[in-house]
C-alpha cells in the first residue's frame, strides 16, 4: 500500500530526453516523455490502449507518443489521437495520464486522484536553481529497500558512526552526545543538532582544511513522507555559530535527499548534493559528489539487508531505543497520512481514482514498530 | 493451458545429435535422442522412472537412453529395459513416451492422447527439402512471451512500419494502405496482400538492385494453431505480376514460422527463411538470414514487452482496431480447438492421457481481447 | 520441516575470522563470530533486535558482535549488552544464541530447543586432528537440492559406474555386483564392499602406481541424519585383505561427508578427503582433493537435476530398485528421527524452542520414495 495522494519525484528533468523512459512508481509502470512541441514532461500509463506494448518502447512524434508496435498515437493528455488506417477513434481509446510538474530540476508525480493535485504543495528547493551560490552534481540510486526505511536512516543520525566511519561519519559518541533542538507538530518534523568542539570527519576535512576542532551542525526537514532537506557544516570550534547564527567561513553542504516507491521493497534515491564552501570550484563539487555517494551507498547496502530481514521475519520482538523518537515520530506523520487518504476514499470514491489501490498505507512490515 | 492434441515443433532434426537433449514443451521437460540403431528421433518424459534424476542427463546406449545416475535404460517407448543389478523389471517402470516425427528438417512432437497422433496432419513444407531452388538457414529464438502473441505479430503485418523501420519494414502507409485479400473459413485463415507501385524496403534492395519502385506481394497462411507459412516477394512495378501471376524476375523468400509453447509465458520460435531470388549464391542466403533475424529480434523484443504487461495488467481496458480483424479471427480458431479438445476430453478421457492437463484452452491472458 | 534437535556442521572452523559470517541453517539466518577475549565461536539470530538489520554486517568488539547500523551490541548469549547513548537495557533486548562446539575443525551447530544439546552426541573424528596420518583439505560446495538427496548418493554407490566413470568410479559392473556386507539396526546403517580382483579406477591409479588388478573396499557408516564417514582403498589383488584385515601397502582415502541443510530445496557438503598413502607428499594430497571435488561436482550436478524434477513433479509414479535397499533404511532412519521429534515437541512444548518449527519431518517432496 502506498501513499498516493501525494507528490514524488519521479526522475530528474535532465534524464527525460528524445526518447520515452519508462520507469516503475508506486507499483505501476509509467512512461515518461516529453511534448514534442512545448518540451513539457508528460507521464502515462506504460501500456498502449491497442494491444498492450510499453509505450515506452514507441517514440515521440508531433502529435503525441507513439506505439512502437502498430502505431497508435496517445496524446499528453492519453487521449488516443491516431490509429493508423482508421479514421474513428473510440472514445473510450485512452490510457491514464499522470499530473506532472518540473520544478526545481527534478519531475514531480501526482500518484492518485488527479482532481487533488495541487502544485503548490510541492516543496520549494530554490538551491537547485541557484547555480552560483550553490552548485551540486544530481544523484540516484536504485535501492532495494522500502522507501520508508531510508528516510528512517535520514532522520536518525545517530548511525554516522558506524555506518559512514570512514566518510561522512567521524567518533560515533560525537554523533550520540550531540545536542538536538527537535521541533516536532502533529504534521511535521525538524531538528538541528550541534556537535560543539569535535573532530571534522574525513569529507569536511577534505574539503575545507581545518587546524584543529571545529562546531559542527546538522540542520534536517523532513517533509512527508518521503523528502528530506539537510544543511550541514561546520566551522571553527569556538567561534559561536550556534549562539550568533553566522555559519559562514567553514564547511557547508545542503542535500535534498527525495525517496521514491518503486515497489514495497525498493525505491528509487535522488539526492543532490550542494558545494556551499568553494563555489568557483567545480573539482570541489565533484570531490564533494564522490564522497556523498561513496557514504550514500553504504546507507544503501545496511537498508537492503534491513529490508531483507524485515520482509521474511517481520519486525516482531524488535525493540526502540532513545535514538529511535525521530523516527518514530516520522511514521506517525507518515501513518496518518496514510489514515487521512484512506477515509478521504472510503467517503467519497473519487472516479478518476478508480485505478488506484483501495487502500493506502504505509507498509505492514515497516509500519509495526513504532 | 495448452492445445495438446496437435503437432508442435520440438526443434530442428539438426539439434538432435549424440548427446540427448532436454526441452520444455507445453511445461512439461521433455528429453529428445537419436535411437542408436535406426537414427530415429525419440521423445520421452525427462524424469527418470527410478529416482526422478533428468533423463537429457544420460548417454544415449544401445538398448536406449541410459540415466546418469544409476543406469537405468529406458527404450524409445518409454519402457524401462535394464535395471542394473537387477534381473526383474517391474511392468510400471516406464516412463510417458511422446509421438515424434521427422519432416521437412524439423522434429515434430504430439502433445496430447498418443492414440489420436496422426503423421498426415503434419503440415507440409517441402521447401525445406529443396535445397537447389530454396536454400535457407536455421533460425531458432528462445521468446519469453506467450506463443499466440507471436502469431498474432505474424498475422498483422500493418506493425511492419513500425516494428522493422530500419530492416524488413518500409513506410508504414504502405503497410496500412496495402490491397488485402482475406481467405477466412471456420479454421483457417489466410491472405495476400499487394502494395503497388511502392518503395523497396532495405532488406529487399540488398538483396535485388531494384531501380525504381516495386509491386510487392506478402502471402501469409496460418496453420492453427502455431505455424504460419510466408511468401513474399517483389517485382519491377507495372509488370503485372498481381493480375497475371507470374512473380518471377525479383525479389522472392519464403520463411515457414513454427511457435512452440515453453510454458504459457514462453516460447520457441523455429523459422527458415528462404533465398528465391539468388539460389547459387551462399552469401545472399546467409544476408538474407541476419536481415531477416535482426528483424525477428525486433518482434521477440516489443512481444517480450507485451507479454510483461498483460501479465502484470491483464487485458482489461485494451481496444480492438481496424488492422486486429485477421487476429481476432484466428484467435477464435485457436479458441475453437481448444473448446473442441476440453470437450472431447470430458465425453471420453483417455486413459493414456491421464497425465495431461484437464482443460486446454487458451491462456486467459491472451483470449480475452477478441 | 527440518530435523532440529541435532547438530549439524555449520561451517569450518577455519572460516570464522575476524568477521562476523552470515550462513542461513534450515532456513534460519544465523551469525557465526569468535569472542573476542576467548576466540570461541558464537552463533546468534543474524537480524538485530533493534531494526533488524543483519548481524553479519557489523563487526567484533570486546563486548561481543556490534550492529553496523546503529551500534547495538550483542554478547555471545545474545544477550543485548550495549545500546548507544542509553543507559537502560530492557531485557527483552535479545537475539536467539545457538549452541555452537568447535571440533575436530568443524563448527557444529544445535538448531534445536537449546537444554538437549548434549555435546557428547557429536560424532567423533579424530582424523581431522591428526594431520601426520591424514593429511587433508577442507572441502565445500553450495548444492541446490534437499540435503537428504546428498545422503542418498553417498549411501547407494551403485551409482559410481555411471556418475564417475572418468574419475573415481570405474567399471559400473564393478560396482553393481561388489559384495555388500551391510550392517543395519533400527538407527544406523553402515556397510562394507570388497570389489575384488577388480581394475583400479583412474584415481586410485593415479595416486598409486598399481600393476594389476586390486581388492578394494568401500567402509562406509551413516551419522543419522546427514553425516557419512567413508574409508576407502585398494590392495593388490590376491594378497588376502578382506580375510585378515591388513588393509596397508596401497591406497587409502578416508572422507568425512556433512550434508547440512540451507533450506528444502539447498544444502551445503563439507568433505575432507585425507590421504592414508603418501602422507608425506603434499602434492599427493592436493591431487586427491582435485579428483575428489572434480567427482563430487558430479554428484551436486546430478542430485541438482533431481531436485528440479521431484520439487516440479514429486516423487509419484517412481519405482524403488534392488540397490535402494539402504537409501530406503536411511530414509526410514531419519523419518524416525523426524518423528520422534515431533511426539517430543507435542508433549513437552519448551519455551526455548517457541521459534522453530512446529512439526519438524523430512522433506515430504523426499520422504514418499520409501
Amino acid at each position: 500500500m502506498f501513499i498516493l495522494n501525494t507528490w514524488y519525484i519521479a526522475a530528474w528533468g535532465s534524464e527525460i530526453r528524445e526518447k520515452p523512459m519508462g520507469r516503475r512508481i508506486c507499483n505501476q509502470p509509467i512512461v515518461f516523455f516529453r511534448d514534442h512541441a512545448t518540451g513539457k514532461v508528460a507521464a502515462l500509463e506504460d501500456r498502449c490502449c491497442h494491444r498492450a506494448a510499453p509505450l515506452s518502447m514507441g517514440v515521440v512524434v508531433e502529435s503525441g507518443l507513439q506505439c512502437g508496435y502498430h502505431g497508435v498515437v496517445h496524446d499528453c493528455s492519453g487521449r488516443c489521437v491516431h490509429i493508423p488506417g482508421q479514421e474513428k477513434i473510440p472514445t473510450r481509446a485512452k490510457v491514464r495520464a499522470y499530473p506532472v510538474v518540473e520544478k526545481n530540476e527534478f519531475v514531480w508525480i501526482w500518484m492518485g486522484a488527479p482532481e487533488l493535485a495541487d502544485e503548490s504543495k510541492i516543496v520549494d528547493y530554490p538551491f537547485n536553481d541557484d547555480h552560483a551560490n550553490w552548485p551540486h552534481e544530481q544523484g540516484f540510486y536504485h535501492i532495494k529497500a522500502n522507501y520508508l526505511l531510508m528516510v528512517d536512516n535520514l532522520m536518525d543520525l545517530t548511525h554516522l558512526g558506524y555506518v559512514h566511519g570512514s566518510t561522512i561519519g567521524g567518533n560515533p559518541r560525537t554523533h550520540v552526545e550531540a545536542l538536538m533542538d527537535v521541533n516536532k507538530t502533529e504534521d511535521s518534523l525538524s531538528y538541528v543538532r550541534w556537535m560543539l568542539n569535535s573532530v571534522p570527519p574525513p569529507t569536511y576535512l577534505a574539503a575545507v582544511p581545518f587546524k584543529g576542532r571545529v562546531d559542527r551542525w546538522q540542520e534536517f526537514e523532513f517533509v512527508a513522507p518521503s523528502n528530506v532537506l539537510q544543511w550541514s557544516g561546520a566551522v571553527d570550534a569556538g567561534t559561536g555559530a550556534r549562539e550568533h547564527g553566522n555559519r559562514s567561513g567553514g564547511f557547508s553542504l545542503r542535500i535534498f535527499h527525495g525517496l521514491t516507491p518503486e515497489t514495497e521493497s525498493s525505491c528509487f534515491y535522488f539526492y543532490a548534493p550542494a558545494n556551499g564552501y568553494r563555489q568557483d570550484d567545480p573539482v570541489a563539487t565533484k570531490e564533494l559528489m564522490e564522497h556523498i555517494s561513496k557514504a550514500f551507498l553504504e546507507d544503501k547496502l545496511i537498508c537492503e539487508g534491513q529490508q531483507e530481514r524485515i520482509a521474511e521475519l517481520g519486525e516482531k520482538g524488535l525493540i526502540d531505543i532513545v535514538s529511535d523518537v525521530s523516527r518514530i515520530h516520522l511514521r506517525r506523520i507518515v501513518q496518518r497520512m496514510a489514515d487521512r487518504e484512506r477515509a478521504q476514499h472510503e467517503s467519497a470514491p473519487s472516479e478518476k481514482a478508480a485505478g488506484a489501490q483501495e487502500k493506502a498505507a504505509i507498509p505492514e512490515a515497516t509500519a509495526a514498530a513504532s
